[in-house]
């Protein structure tokens, strides 16, 4: 009798970590992938664009990848798609909301092959490889979200992608607890789950909760309304359109994305403006400020969104005026608390009056509490149990969660990008690890940028640099132009002119103690430079600017 | 009749910012300050360490200012001290601890002149110039913290400092609301009062709440606790103390600036530490980890603190192990989310258990939410009413809660640093400008650092810097070395070899077209290099990296 074969599941992101979200299912010779998303740049990525995963075990494994499947439109779940499907063109599969919204992603890129998408709808399965994979859909914060049940030869692997559940949502479109539901009955071998929300006890609430906070504020409201969300959120957008309906307000779009997503929503059917509501934003500042409303960009206080330049006076069209109100429908991501603030203070500068997360009602999120995540663990009761979508802590502590909700504790695994999850009917362990982590895209770069250069990025950034320039007669071995220092990020120079004219002396004095030593000691000579130079800064201004020694030859 | 003097109330710094607090108050010939605390960079501000408020004002002035009063011992209200009496040197007022702390900060100054520290009780009056200074107690997240009535020959002037009301404080020294509420009777001219907290609804939770859940989570862990904390909370430090002296334990102290703290506050009676209880952290060590507690600072993941090192496993003493329980008595502070975010992480993935802000009751805030601050407002009943410490939004928050409490809205000033608040007995107006700022403070230069080095600093953090340097000999005009390219942080110059000699190549085309140009053309050179090698470069890589051309003449 031939070894079993195994069923192996290896996450390439978004296991420590929010965001860049992928995973690789293989059976045999056929691996799908469930999501490729991108992760913003950490603080310390210095001019970094943005974060994909390393596929290099997909690379590996090319004529086995059979395709990619999609949870949802989000960035972090389908942001690195252009990117990897340039080196390697497989098919891509998710739903019809989701697939737009890669569309409009692709139109920036250029490929060299035609891609294949293929929409499945909630409850239709297809058949790839060995595998078949089930549409399952959830609740999420963008529509047309799903689970995923992939059915192998030797049991089921459920993956939640995001979900929460909305019992109320905005389309109607309620999760599909029954297909979970029946999916637990008949026996789910692994469960992926979302963690993104474990550490909130009780429930998420229904996103129609904003709905209802949009109403009373356009209620009370006597001038203009610029509500800043997700682009995303159409069910959001969907709100704050009907409730501007319901006030006899026209709605006008600023930001890019905004436009891009409620022209796609609308066409794709997922966005319902009436008739005669849409306007642009030249007629939106020819009404009177009482009949309008502006869906708009920047809800994070990104530096070059709408809402941002509207709040410094920079953007072109839209004016802020004292009675404004601003509906700022989201919370502040992590690392952008203080972006968000200084919006709002300026805002409030202007006269306007913003109603942010510290009022309550204006945003709820689109990942489950720790009661929804239990229920998803009541109803599919898995035998083994992987939590995914989260920072290190809430894998630990979904992980807890599961053990109490039954799940054996050998058979719950908090693992890593990069191992590899493998699996029986009987027994799971953690079974080796591929090479996975961060590709930093930066300009049109793709992991030209490594640690040496943010180590670099960094220095430069803090202290700034000086460099000392000298030309030597490799001949005569005398210096016969230089040294010249030059600085940038490091003091006002003018102010400092006495420091620098030290500074010089002191390279010279360096130098003169290398007369005479030949080309082959130059990188000897550096050293002394930057050794001297670096002590003697340090101790007259506290700072260790980066020293760059260049010596040239005639 | 002599024109009436006025009086005079100048912000220096903490209006529309959180962070380096001064306040000058003048009248005629008397000028005095209240606080000269410092802020910590904002993100922008790279490589800065600190920043200080401008006292330009002050300095013009100087033979009028009398002396500088403290409301309490925390950096905001205290830090720039160090930096402003080397300029100006007046006697100081605070009370015991306020002055101890800031005794402890002078370690590590050198001035040449003595300088004078007067020790104030809360209820004692101090005569200074035309002014009597009265100090009141308050309550707040450091002990011995007090508001200042300042009585001036045209009316009282009530700064709260910093405050909260407690009933059931550590210490038992309830903030004196009988005194505020005697002032409001004989009447407040103009009321300065603390702004943080206006966006929270109701009351803030007495510390006595944080005593509590340390003595259920000393209750139930079975191995070594780890408290992190500010170390100037000295009422914090002392409920872990006297939790661990009830549930059998020992503390320890890790952390430069706790071990500070505790040796001031038991020296001055601040803080009691029952005979034994104290032991180092050797001692540690080797008991048993059930019988230890230790306390450290980290608690907004400061990247040198103890905490993050004992997390990153670069501690000396202190290694973190499976079933210790960190508790973080703290919530960051706007901008370190991640950064607290990233040691939680690390801690988990040590075996550790963290209790934080998530979970209720390890932290209360210092500051007045709304209902206290409406308390304060109806008790002192202000003529006039001045909102500080706070961004601009919590300023414009106070300032409607002042109306709402019945202040005239025409007395009510949201003003800015620098303003010139100036009050008659009958009115108030915001009558001028002073020069008011920011000093950054980087490593030992303190103003050196201004925009033009930050805005370098900017864009070599982001995308580096490529150098080119060409010897040229003034007499032939020809050039006699290079050009030579030297790039960081740029590209991973390994590979990327071939840009790099493209690049050089461009540069070489650029100069060939200016041969023949003389010395006083170097400039328009040095732009024509770095304009044709910016274009090249972006075309290549989408980024803007700083190029500086360097033309040595031999």
């Amino acid at each position: 009798m031939p070894p079993e074969t195994k069923l192996q599941i290896i996450p390439l992101g978004g296991l420590g970590e929010i965001g860049k979200n992928i995973m690789a299912v293989r059976y045999g010779e056929d691996i799908l992938v469930i999501d490729c998303g991108l992760m913003f740049p950490e603080e310390e990525m210095l001019g970094i664009d943005i974060v994909i995963p390393d596929i290099q075990y997909l690379l590996e494994n090319r004529e086995l990848v059979r395709g990619i499947l999609l949870t949802h439109g989000h960035e972090d779940h389908i942001g690195a798609l252009p990117y990897v499907l340039k080196q390697i063109n497989v098919p891509v599969f998710g739903t019809k909301l989701t697939l737009g919204l890669l569309e409009a992603k692709f139109r920036e890129h250029v490929f060299s092959e035609e891609i294949k998408m293929v929409v499945i709808n909630p409850r239709e399965t297809v058949h790839i490889g060995c595998f078949s994979a089930e549409f399952i859909r959830v609740s999420h914060s963008v529509p047309d979200a799903v689970g995923i049940a992939l059915h192998t030869p030797i049991g089921t692997v459920l993956h939640t992608g995001d979900f929460k559940v909305d019992y109320t949502p905005v389309d109607g479109e309620v999760i599909d607890l029954h297909r979970f539901a029946r999916l637990g009955e008949q026996g789910v071998l692994v469960m992926l789950s979302d963690s993104t929300n474990v550490e909130r006890p009780g429930y998420t609430l229904s996103e129609r909760v904003v709905g209802a906070t949009f109403d009373e504020v356009f209620g009370v409201s006597k001038e203009r309304i610029i509500v800043a969300t997700f682009a995303s959120n159409v069910h959001r957008l969907q709100q704050a359109v009907y409730a501007a309906h319901r006030h006899r307000r026209k709605v006008a779009v600023a930001g890019r994305s905004m436009v891009n997503v409620v022209n796609i929503a609308s066409e794709l059917g997922y966005l319902d403006i009436p008739a005669g509501t849409l306007i642009n934003l030249e007629e939106a500042n020819r009404l009177p400020r009482s009949q309008v409303v502006l869906l708009t960009t920047g809800s994070q206080g990104e530096p070059m969104s709408a809402l941002t330049r509207m709040a410094l006076g920079d953007h072109r069209q839209v004016e802020i005026l004292p009675g404004d109100t601003i509906i700022i429908s989201a919370t502040p991501i992590p690392g952008n608390e203080k972006l968000v603030s200084r919006i709002i203070n300026h805002l409030y500068k202007h006269g306007a009056t913003v109603i942010h997360e510290r009022v309550s009602g204006t945003h709820v999120s689109g990942h489950s509490s720790a009661e929804e995540l239990k229920l998803m663990l009541k109803l599919v009761q898995p035998k083994f149990f992987v939590p995914i979508h989260g920072e290190y802590r809430m894998l630990v502590k979904h992980a807890e969660l599961a053990r109490e909700m039954g799940v054996r504790p050998e058979n719950v695994f908090v693992a890593e990008n990069g191992n590899i999850l493998e699996f029986t009917r009987k027994k799971g362990r953690i079974a080796g690890k591929v090479s996975s982590g961060r590709i930093l895209v930066d300009g049109l770069g793709i992991g030209d940028v490594g640690n040496i250069v943010l180590r670099d990025r960094k220095q430069l950034g803090q202290d700034g640099i000086l460099i000392v320039v000298v030309t030597i007669d490799p001949e005569s071995r005398q210096v016969i132009a230089g040294p010249e220092i030059v600085s940038r990020g490091f003091v006002y120079v003018r102010e400092s002119e006495e420091l620098m004219e030290d500074a010089r002396e002191r390279v010279r004095t360096t130098l003169d103690g290398c007369t005479g030593r030949g080309v082959g000691e130059w990188s000897a000579i550096k050293s002394e430079v930057r050794d001297a130079l670096g002590k003697f800064l340090y101790e007259r201004t506290g700072r260790r600017p980066m020293i760059l020694p260049i010596i040239m030859e005639t």
